[in-house]
């Protein structure tokens, strides 16, 4: 089974609770999760960018064959370029297209 | 692909997010996404009533073929009629149902 | 069809809106839904305690074969064991995973 999280909040508890979702599908006693997408827009860019208190957390799952993929969109919005980013995050041209083409793809969709 | 984006919160930001992102998909370049829904219900109607700050916004989106679908439930709730909503807009008997019912169809859910 | 409702978050409008849309699809006039599950984790477990002003909905939905599954790794978190739940509801070991699982047997997903 594959599951992609949609990170679009500026709220620290849903991006807290996001990395740990992230986590927790990865430590899934069963082995039944095959891979995890976590895909980044709007306010949510705020928990991946460098120097954030959430970067050792990402830095670990990306470590562990977690995919971050930042909408472009969003990046052009906020002035923001790939370097910006926590090293290893991906971009894609935009966040929900990319949540749509996954969750076609079969992946579960999880919005912390 | 096709979307059904489900809004259901008072809060303006992630209302602004919803609208942001239907946009977004019709933009969409690779043009790979090939309807929109927007289901509302709870909070959220309060963004597609007459008269409100995201009229034009919306109105824009029907123009472009997105289609929003209202719950009847919660008009009921709060005591608003059809007349009520911008123009263009449908109802549904309930909005979850509505969900479900284009999830099954195929439809990717995003929850913004 | 059948719909698996994610609640995870300590918002109280977002808790009520969660067992509302509960009950307004159990109570769909097309008989169209034919499973309704609600899985906790996170700060949506707050919901479902006993004692909580929640208690008599979620008993009500209960009753009407809602199924409720709370997440292990939460509890475990919080120091919370299933004598603490309301009576009825089940356990999962992890919330997200219950999730995954239920959309890849062809639950609609839907995080209010």
């Amino acid at each position: 089974m594959k599951t992609v999280l949609h990170l679009l909040s500026g709220d620290e508890t849903e991006q807290e609770t996001t990395l740990a979702i992230a986590r927790n599908l990865l430590e899934d006693e069963t082995g039944s999760i095959d891979d995890v997408a976590v895909v980044v827009q709007a306010d949510g860019v705020d928990a991946i960018t460098t120097g954030v208190e959430t970067e050792d957390q990402v830095q670990a799952l990306l470590e562990d064959d977690v995919s971050f993929k930042a909408c472009r969109n969003t990046l052009d919005m906020m002035d923001l370029e790939e370097a910006d980013l926590i090293d290893g995050i991906e971009t894609v041209p935009e966040g929900a297209v990319e949540v749509t083409r996954l969750q076609t793809d079969g992946y579960a969709y999880i919005r912390p």
